[in-house]
């Protein structure tokens, strides 16, 4: 529980950092639109995974150090952008280690209600990704899942290996650092290497 | 129970592969894009009807056949989409068989949930519009039902009619046929005769 | 109970008239339209806070006045849209008030399901603002929420206001009306002053 809460605490509190950033140069780049924005898009997708397997109370409701974090999230922001637009790396990396945990988290919370391993992935990958989708569906941007790059399709190679790993016996502290691993590998490899999901159409 | 789980999965199949096709032509029209789209389109509706209902575990968390329904429709779209978009008619003609078998299910779960005929009405229509809406929302398109064509209105319609008979005593085989086929008969004849939802502001 | 019931029901009456007059002048401005944006802008937000607290069934499926309520405002809104668009300020004011009553409702709903006081903050503010929210997202258009006048931080207000008398002892209908007078209070000098949001980015 020790390492893992905290490291959900500092994904909430990256992925509200980013958040916040994401209104800089927006024509409604205000305080109001930088907390809101932060909040979606930290706590958006473990919320719909929540409502989606219908476990209540939802996370930040029933932690409040969640909400806390993003506000910390968001007075960091405030304190430091200039510094911190300046990080493009570090923030990249923190983007995809927050994926990459978040992924992992919300396959697990799932296969512990007890749903088939197929859902659990689907909901790994939600949790993952859906904040950010529902941020830039907010302020009418293509969300980032249909962006060029492959996103969400890391996360569900790393929900799938977690799964195959967990099937097969591995210990759980193997298979989620295994699963981690991958996803920050394939997203950084697709970064560097401008990989591309597939057409579909050929 | 055997032939309506069977159109349900027809339905959804359906649904997957007039989803998938719809980022045909787009720049985003990668694999995970098809896959995501047809994901939406199909099951989107179903999920905004169980969720706002409180109906716990969603339709495709409870039957993975609905998943796999999804797959089998994301395939038959890969291996043929050429010849798929030839068959515009067919096409169409699924589309709406779809709504309206979508539409009556969804209001016989409702009622079966015990509430009242108006909600149940609302719910049919949300099971059958709102997965396409969803779709619309995500890809920043104005959705489905905000266009010109008689789309929701005819789902409401066989809905009410469906509800009535139900109320009237008719056997639940013979309201499940008309209202279906008076779902199909407005959208066929609307498509064709370019029937429009009459204008609110005069 | 008495007059708090009164007041929703004239609010989610308000609130259908002021959705269904959006869709005016749109090229989608049909019956259907006004019907579906009416139906969104009053209960969206109301129905946002029902899902995150999982509080089922939700209001408008256990009470169908409200249902019958957003009828009454799309029919004034059919029979009246002449005179009611010259009423700019009286509109004005119908939103105004019903902002200010459902964030108070919203906040003593949640505080009432157990929920901590920022929490129930949070969610007084989503009843108020998500229905407009969610109905812009639907029409593309940028959520009211992302313009520049003090609207959701006007009701943020307020509801923090309700929480600290209420955590100081004070009568129930004491803190309703000085965070609502708060609410309004703010909104109108907000329009009348152009008061705006400070930037987030100095």
């Amino acid at each position: 529980m020790g390492i893992q809460y905290t490291l959900e605490i500092i994904g909430t509190f990256a992925f509200a950092i980013s958040g916040a950033l994401t209104v800089k140069d927006r024509e409604y780049g205000d305080w109001f639109a930088a907390c809101f924005t932060a909040f979606l898009s930290s706590i958006g997708g473990g919320t719909l995974r929540d409502v989606l397997l219908g476990s209540y109370p939802l996370a930040w409701i029933k932690d409040i150090n969640l909400i806390y974090a993003i506000m910390a999230g968001i007075g960091a922001t405030f304190l430091s952008y200039r510094y911190l637009i300046r990080l493009k790396r570090t923030l990249f990396l923190f983007d995809t280690c927050g994926i990459a945990l978040f992924t992992i988290v919300g396959t697990e919370k799932a296969l512990g209600m007890g749903v088939r391993p197929e859902i659990a992935a689907l909901m790994g990958v939600f949790t993952a990704v859906m904040g950010g989708v529902i941020r830039d569906v907010m302020t009418n941007e293509m969300p980032i899942i249909y962006r060029k790059e492959v996103y969400a399709t890391a996360c569900f190679a790393g929900a799938v290996l977690y799964l195959v790993l967990d099937y097969a016996g591995a210990g759980r502290n193997f298979s989620f650092l295994a699963a981690a691993i991958l996803i920050i590998a394939i997203r950084v490899a697709a970064v560097r290497y401008r990989w591309a999901v597939p057409g579909f159409f050929r």
